[in-house]
């Protein structure tokens, strides 16, 4: 099963404290470029895998989907979510993504947002997002990037012209990596960006795009230390369809 | 126009002594995770773009290729490939990819083994060699992967515990890099791994297979140099149908 970190005190702790997790979307630099990859939203019945606080779950709905179904392992971020919904449409699952049932036919948009790095099984967990889809459905997954999760020493370093760097190694050496973020011993399964796109193919998706998220120019200007997230990618988006 | 460097003779005379020059595709460490991405061959009309010496051209055609024609900037690499090919159902032109007319619907197989990331409108290429396939036709590339083409500095370093990496940075950066490779002022044009698949989809592909080339255990046990290959990776292979 899924590690469920999010319920460590001092990692949910820490998390509830992140910019996302305070602001919502707002709070998250790459909330324009995921948005500019989804589908039309209007009468959508939407899948959100690992919705946590339910931000993006409120917005879809906000968007005109006709209703949402978000599932996490997190019973915190759950109580937190179901705090912040009044909304009859949206409903939440309290279920590890690892075995999660998720029926035949029934929604036209799965969505995920940080989730599926932390998935031992991806090759199955796709297999039943293929499956719940109607045909014509839609992927949209933000997760962490495997060149960031790759790295023995997971943080910029300078070299001896004090020029920045990320020190890559083990890229193809796929399997778990344990990182001390927010809380000691977060694991979160490595994969090379062609493994994760395959098994998405492999589960009968077309892919439609996928996208390496850098901050704008102006992003940069008004926050000068975005500048190193154009040295190595964080996060990894894909759009797909059934 | 793409510089055409392997017509410098520093670099020449460097690139016809190395393995796979000398010695063809059992030169080349890779060839056999290339090969296996390969449809079948038997009467496929083949463009081979960047065929260098023609090894490609010459395997195709004992493994049943119709017909071969392989385009290459570079004067003194056909030359050679004329003097190894006895065959008249391959054909080598001299002609740049950037510009070259490739036909419509004329090819079964379009194949590119270390040249796209040479080329400054890979948009525009990949649209003619779209045109150029047959429906249901395949395009399979071999190229240079954007985490080795990236870094300021393109070389392994040691950290202070001696650990190896590869100081990646400017990954998000696109654009010309220039490096010196058997000879100085080489010039690649990199792009991220998400802009070139997004190239190959927006053309009109369906994409069906990412490889990041890794080396198996019985290689490196032949030749333990070759476990640097695990931390970053050096070759981009991708497959797509028209």
């Amino acid at each position: 099963m899924t590690q469920n970190i999010y319920d460590t005190p001092d990692f949910f702790a820490g998390y509830s404290q992140l910019p996302r997790s305070v602001h919502g979307l707002d709070g998250a630099p790459e909330w324009p470029a995921l948005r500019a990859m989804l589908p039309p939203l209007d009468g959508a019945r939407m899948l959100d895998l690992g919705c946590g606080f339910g931000w993006y779950a409120r917005w879809m709905r906000s968007q005109g989907a006709a209703s949402v179904e978000g599932i996490d392992v997190s019973e915190n971020m759950l109580a937190r979510a179901r705090e912040l919904t009044q909304d009859p449409a949206i409903t939440y699952r309290h279920d590890d993504l690892e075995t999660a049932v998720l029926g035949e036919g029934a929604f036209d948009l799965a969505f995920s947002v940080l989730a599926l790095h932390y998935i031992v099984d991806l090759a199955g967990l796709l297999g039943r997002i293929h499956a719940a889809l109607a045909p014509g459905g839609r992927l949209v997954v933000h997760m962490e990037h495997p060149i960031f999760m790759a790295p023995s020493s997971p943080d910029f370093a300078k070299d001896n012209k004090g020029r920045r760097f990320w020190p890559l190694d083990r890229y193809l050496e796929e399997g778990p990596r344990t990182t001390d973020w927010l809380a000691p011993g977060v694991v979160k399964q490595h994969r090379m960006l062609s493994t994760t796109l395959n098994h998405v193919m492999d589960a009968g998706f077309a892919l439609e795009r996928v996208e390496e998220w850098r901050p704008t120019d102006a992003a940069i200007a008004q926050a000068p230390r975005m500048a190193a997230e154009r040295d190595r990618p964080m996060f990894l988006f894909f759009a797909a369809r059934r």
